[in-house]
């Protein structure tokens, strides 16, 4: 296990990890997190109330929205806003994030207020979403405290229940490695994103093998990897928490 | 393990399947697939050239869309055609499908032709994205077979590097459980959807815990579950297939 | 008038008609119903209340969808809701289904209740509009059941005024011809859809000409086929919707 | 039949018709048609190619799209512009136009030509479908004549095999009656629109009769009202043509 | 400044202008605007009541849309309701249109009322945006006149501060010219709208120089020849208002 | 002249200005252009083609597009992409911001290339617009130094014809002022937004008045402060092109 990538990287390193709170001032969570060259702006936008089919519930609601700048990436790609529509991939990975923030909210200790994550990708080098899962819970946090020192909730922590992270593993040229940049990502014959809580549970494993099916031996050591780069991403967002 | 559920199954048992081919005459592959009182009709559209992107590459390509009827479930839900725009939950299904049937095709041996396949669901029990996967694969032979009769490709058989079909499991009420039916699926605090080849690897494993996250451990008795399921519905589609 | 066509049939000759009721069982009505090689899958949803311009009216209200599955056809067609708009036929025939049951409907004795129709061809040979008309009435009756069993309506015999069935005519080559399928219908100079009552009268007529001219004597022929051919189709849903 | 309605018209009598050619100055041709109070512009865009589809058959192509103007009605209506789609009524008349005219062209004589007929509201008062196709049949000819005299087409007379116009009827309180302000038309109980050719022939028939079918003798007093009113409108259109 | 143009007009003389009130009948103010081969149908729709945005503000609003028919110019341009989205030159003018209107409207005195503008171009020569102010303006009085009639506010005259009109200058050929037809502004190297009150004061300047900067000295001529136009424009409306 | 506002600025003083080159690496030009708390994200795609409409011309294209994060504001503002339409104002500005910048490109000398500008808004406190332009011109000097440096066009300096940078001015309680922020630009009487080349000239001038017109006096003060103001910008910029 310590053959060396393109980056210089082991197969089980993260790449360096950045998170910037208060990165912008309008909003009531924002934070800047970078994973390598992957930038990723979220923000937290606290509503004191819900959506109409969530009214007279006593429960809270959480939700996000994921996006690319057209050029985050090498090639600039067109905007939905002018196409007119949202493509599969923004559904698919915006309504990842929500579910992933969503599992460590008490929805009741929140009551009828209403969190919006936005996730809106500067610049992209794989991991967009798994970074954005990482920086949104950091967001999250904020908007809370803002909403506790505001008096809208009584206790931001009765309200997380845990932290959530995530990060992406893959399997290149038969090697199981952690936290895929672009260039490892696009040859990956496996591709897992995997979210965990602070205490070491799993909310969400989206594998996809559409390139070479694995094996549950290959999903062992995926999940062992997925492991180890949780527990330090969460390291950093309790650091980055800590400070004020 | 033999504690009985609401239908009267065990815990690790699946729902009577029953694939109807030929379903209907226009399509190159038509399925009607039946898991419980889940029914899917599933087409498959051969062409023999592919999408504009793919162009002289020598390479086939498959993709997939699913969509629900309005009264497929006992709530009517609106056409997504009158609302003028495909929901997220649409979307994500659609791309799923497209993954997993192209996890087990040979795009060189496809050569440039294009496979469509149509998922929509009659009616709707709990499992319509795993039955869609799972009778898809059924449509998909039918297409190839039909395209090898017509001098589209050389082999049917060499195209198609493996079975694959899918299942759902998840966790009720603390107990791990297959092929959960919707009553069931709505209950369930952690749920799996499993796509699993006929070598017995996996092409997809998207679990989601929004409810609550679960253990490794859990983990393992689920991909257990999914495991003996997939197996059954795999000699259900073989016997569908031998059929003439 | 005892020339034969390409199926076998007279000129006035209905294909066969098949009525299947309870075919899906989530709908208050479903119902398939097959003429020839055309299929189409009718749904009733029952709703107790009315879209809100017809608040307070004492009114009831009854409207209809039409659309057709990708490969109800020999070619593909693409989604309505990929393509993000509902094409003019769509549109026109939703519209014509509406209107014929809506002209049997006592409004006031259906009160402030609402039946929405969804007609989904599942495999399109010629008159799949008519088809729907024929099916639908037979599902919107069962709702009408549906909902005098379950108390929304004092009877269900009083909200419907009379039957309503529909079919095609046209001239080819010449020839005017009860029932068009496609290959008939593609070639007809003259194709009308005719909606009547089981009294006999007429409900809808829609005429089109546009590859030649009819004449009154002509048009004369074409309604004694359509009168012979919505006879015959009353005939065989009062037949389904006796059994139990 | 002498009995007199709330403009003073008999029952078998059409409203004052003043067709204006040359209304604007850009298009091939351009027409103002005012049958009593409903006024549209209609005007005919002649193009020296036909839509990809219809390449290399040697046919012509004449297609029609039809709107209302936001105050041709009592009431504004919201553009399907800004609402961002179009209607079901909408896309039906604009059908229905395009099919009426093209029943009176010769598509080989009018060679890979097509022709847009843009039929505009600018005042609604009953009757705009049928003033639509009664002033589109103008607008195309002075467009046939421009294209012939600008060398693009060999003959117009050729390429119109006749005349073509409509008128609406009606049942109001029991009565027959003919060209139905919008005041008869929304207490029409049975109303039916009547696109006839110069030779008598019918191209279109479209009765419905949502609030009270029909008998086959009505019928035949409607469609007599409907011949009278259009050897009328067709010697207006005549009369009109006539002038230079 | 006594050179003449293609149309033999002076570089400081308006084209003809012609103001038709009551142009359609269902309005609250209709209003033709001819200037030089320009036409526009303007309307004014009066509403009892507000955006909810609005309420309970006790101001009232006015709003515009502008459009053109597909053959208000030598080339047919696609409808922008078949597109299914405005584009942002429509947009761009309606915003222009709504901004002049209000600029001359006490919404304190209008109360909780509502006006809508359409400008709806039927012939396009140049100045099409310039010419639906100067024409909304007088179908604005018109329904404002008619709303102190049906007493739905005390006063026209105080919900009016004054007049206004608009008028376009551009630099061709580097010399500055009044009111440009079509011919003239595409070959523009600078163009500007200027909207005037009837008091000489600047609603809305909108000078652009995408292909030749201007300086401020042309910039000085450029409101010159604006001020004579508009002090011209504002005569005709007072004209055409002045009439009963 | 010495009067202080909110922001302890005099009337005539810009917000203080910061231009980061490089901010993003993929884009061809990426400038972060900070103007007090106004933050906007430039990049500038250089493709080497031009769009269909200007092939074979010889000549190049500049275009842009704007647009704001949800959160760059205080209040969250819906994603355009998720509404399926882009707004007025959104097409407005995206459209003043292409027309400034082409304004100062030689579109011969650029060749059949194309330049997309892509200006979001991370955070907004009045003068998007004009800090946009601001910096979408520094990020196009970059694109064009970086098609030179690759062999795309023969020299940078000969597409660039001058600078252009743009301010906002405008009356607050009667005063004229430069560079408004959020809390001025609402209270504004007047509004304007002025983009000037570095030589001195206009290429864009948008005067509002919607809320109090304004005379030629006033207007001419408004014109020294933003002449004053681009003056200061383009030092700016020049400071940041001379980095290196």
């Amino acid at each position: 296990m310590n053959l060396t990538r393109a980056d210089g990287r082991k197969v089980n390193e993260l790449r360096p990890v950045r998170i910037t709170r208060h990165f912008t001032e309008p909003p009531e969570g924002s934070v800047l997190i970078e994973c390598g060259h992957t930038r990723v702006m979220c923000t937290a936008t606290f509503t004191p109330s819900v959506p109409r089919w969530r009214k007279d519930s006593g429960l809270g609601w959480v939700t996000a929205e994921y996006a690319m700048l057209p050029r985050a990436t090498s090639e600039r790609t067109d905007r939905e806003s002018v196409k007119g529509k949202i493509g599969g991939r923004t559904h698919e990975i915006s309504r990842l994030i929500g579910r992933c923030l969503r599992g460590v909210i008490d929805m009741k200790a929140l009551g009828e207020n209403q969190i919006q994550l936005d996730c809106d990708v500067l610049q992209a080098d794989g991991g967009t979403r798994t970074a954005s899962i990482t920086g949104a819970y950091v967001a999250l946090v904020d908007a809370l405290r803002w909403a506790e020192k505001n008096g809208h909730i009584k206790s931001a922590d009765k309200v997380i229940k845990d932290a959530v992270s995530a990060v992406s593993v893959g399997v290149i040229d038969g090697k199981p490695m952690l936290d895929l940049p672009y260039v490892e990502d696009s040859k990956a014959m496996t591709d897992m994103n995997v979210a965990m809580t602070g205490s070491g549970a799993f909310i969400e494993i989206q594998g996809t093998a559409e390139h070479r099916p694995f094996t549950r031996a290959e999903l062992g050591i995926l999940l062992d990897l997925a492991e180890k780069g949780n527990r330090e991403l969460q390291a950093a967002q309790a650091a980055a928490l800590a400070q004020d």
